[in-house]
């Protein structure tokens, strides 16, 4: 088999073979297949597409590239979540807790994020002491034991798209939908869990701009999970303003605390409620998708899944006093207002430059090596659809440093458009895909 | 700039700027554009296409990336041939005498082959002495006194279409027309002659396998050179069996002193009169195509072709005894008849398997580092068209080493279709196309 006759098919619209995939990614995998060659074939997938079986194999490839976790020493049905990321979401640190409280067995192996904000690992390390770096046995032990722990991906989990995506991203080859779905599957099928429930943002602060592509994205993801016995269901959720009102890492800490304790805002909650009963449902916890969403109410009003997030943190090490007193996370030293000029309702917030905003002020990584400051960020005063007089306040920018914070204040003003009010009011869940099809709401 | 960008746009189907192509080619040229750029943009160029102008520019761009040759030091109009390449190609040979002797200054650089048989120079190398690696200097004076000179090309010529030559070649993204054309052409045009010649073969020896694609693409350089003020004119030859009789390197030097001393084959003089005289006419020595060709027969006729030979082999330091003589030329120890099995009429003759053939007795290089055996080859005894009997010799296999000779009469034999007579007879030029357009015959 040589590698320029699988470019030259794929270049031609041929169905490539399962052992074709399999030579291509091996042999990239290892080196023996150059950049180059690779490049070249990903660009003939990028326009001459993939099929579903083809991308099957793909991930399948790309999961056989590394290690498989094993999760068979955890008891019960290991179920996990991933979201196609977006501004504001900071579902993981409130959905462990809930989910564990009702019994589910949540272990989650994170990433640091690059860009807008940290990922969930930045975020955790808001509260002093917490370790997210476990051993594998401290991992299995602590999820035995409080049902819920989230580390950092020790394991060497598809090395092949670790690999691609670094060439995908330099090659202009990233958003077409095989080569999205096959990176997202095979990192989450190597993971080990046996059920996989999919959070796909679409609109302006996600990756996904357009909803009929996100329920293609949807659909693709879902078919690659049930096809190799993982049951995954998609969620289509709203990016097209942040999720809840926090941007940042200490201050997004904070609003899942609030919502833990009962006092979140409406569509993150709505999210979390949405994604919960659907884990439930799948992890054999919930007979009914309705009745695991009543688990979850209860255990926000008894107390249940504030309490589990206390036994989590003091099992990684973290000190628990900072999830009870919230005054002591990381405080930036500045918190200034931004006010509206005019009156109206909100049309729009941008929440790529909201996203944008927050990281110029810090929260967030331009390049790896960039160091995060975990007090920046952004707190919305108002959402989509709401009322605003002249003065009112829109957001508070929280920032250490006067020079990040320059016309930071400007930008937020222009990313959030104010007038007359919206004829349609926004809708937070847009579908959702499982092995049954696709459902628009 | 970004070459990111660059690769994106014509992944979208946009037409690249001219700034864009240039910086691409400047920069691959450079080594500041990695390989896994370049190829992920060349397939999307393969898949999207490039139009015309943008042709034009990529072919300047190769141009520019290196050396243009300066032929003003030569006097009168400096006319080129290039031949798009096949099986029994011993054109320029004859040609250069031909029209040298009708005054036309011919100034080739020219190259060594790769594949079935040697380039050029490969097969000037057959007559003893003779010199290909000349300075500048020597070349110029030698066409000032002769007319005529056949050198290896020196000069740093369109460097960025070598690079980028040899990585279409491992990333399948060699046939399409664009980047064909801008790569014959960019080495045509920084060649430095004023007038262009194209033979554009066509047929199973040919790399264009298909009529319509060689139109189009003798139509594409044909702009590209128009369009940067070389007048520039293609000929569509057939080369569905090889052109002439003889396939090897001292076979075809002897074919080739036979034609100019009035004994050539039909089809391979016929070939010589209509490019020759469209160079004549380029060249401003022929009021007419057609007054063009009768020079060529006259020179022929009267022996000032041949005398030109001998002038020009003397002028490169070469023995012209191994012209009067060809029994002097290389000689292969065996000579062995392929007979017919059968009669009837040939129908076809394979000319890349006849290619094949004469490479595996040793006319041709396998690798960069084969040595060439100038004596072997094929002298085909039959051509298209022709009655055979049972036992007729269909071709004359020359080789020193029976090793290499095995199985390749059985090979040959097969190459040569023997049936019916065919229908319509064959036709050696298809077609021109100039300036004004398409013309097919």
């Amino acid at each position: 088999m040589r590698m320029y006759d699988i470019i030259q098919r794929k270049r031609d619209g041929k169905e490539l073979t399962t052992e074709e995939i399999n030579f291509f990614i091996d042999g990239y995998t290892k080196g023996e297949i150059p950049d180059y060659q690779a490049s070249a074939l990903l660009m003939a997938i990028y326009l001459q597409k993939m099929n579903k079986r083809e991308t099957v194999d793909l991930t399948n490839a790309m999961v056989n590239s590394g290690e498989v976790v094993d999760l068979s020493s955890i008891e019960g049905i290991k179920v996990d979540k991933h979201s196609t990321g977006g501004v504001g979401d900071k579902v993981t640190l409130a959905l462990g807790p809930m989910v564990a409280a009702c019994g589910l067995p949540f272990a989650k192996m994170s990433g640091r994020g690059l860009g807008h904000t940290g990922g969930t690992l930045d975020k955790l390390e808001s509260i002093k002491g917490l370790r997210t770096e476990l051993t594998k046995n401290e991992f299995v032990s602590i999820v035995n034991k409080v049902k819920l722990s989230i580390c950092s991906q020790t394991a060497n989990i598809a090395p092949a798209d670790k690999k691609l995506y670094a060439l995908r991203d330099v090659t202009a080859t990233v958003d077409n939908i095989s080569l999205i779905a096959s990176s997202v599957m095979s990192k989450k099928i190597a993971s080990g869990s046996n059920a996989i429930v999919l959070d796909v943002k679409v609109g302006s602060g996600a990756f996904m701009k357009d909803l009929d592509d996100a329920f293609l994205l949807a659909k693709e993801m879902v078919d690659i999970g049930n096809s190799v016995g993982r049951n995954t269901v998609a969620v289509i959720s709203n990016m097209d303003e942040p999720l809840g009102f926090a941007v940042g890492n200490a201050l997004e800490v904070k609003e899942a605390i609030d919502t833990l304790k009962g006092s979140g805002p409406q569509d993150f909650v709505e999210l979390c409620l949405t994604l919960g009963s659907m884990l439930l449902f799948l992890g054999k916890k919930a007979e009914t998708v309705e009745s695991g969403r009543e688990m979850l109410i209860e255990v926000i009003e008894n107390g249940k899944a504030y309490d589990k997030l206390l036994e989590f943190v003091q099992a990684q090490d973290g000190d628990i006093e900072y999830v009870k007193n919230t005054e002591l996370l990381p405080k930036a030293a500045n918190v200034v207002e931004v006010k509206s000029d005019c009156e109206g309702y909100i049309k729009s917030i941008n929440a790529e430059e909201i996203g944008k905003c927050a990281l110029a002020l810090g929260a967030g990584r331009e390049t790896k090596e960039s160091k995060i400051d975990l007090s920046a960020g952004i707190i919305l005063n108002k959402k989509v659809d709401d009322k605003v007089n002249k003065g009112d306040v829109l957001a508070y920018l929280h920032f250490n440093d006067y020079n990040k914070a320059k016309d930071v204040d400007i930008r937020l003003k222009n990313a959030i458009k104010i007038g007359e009010k919206n004829e349609e009011s926004k809708k937070l869940i847009y579908g959702i895909v499982d092995v049954n099809g696709i459902r628009r709401f």
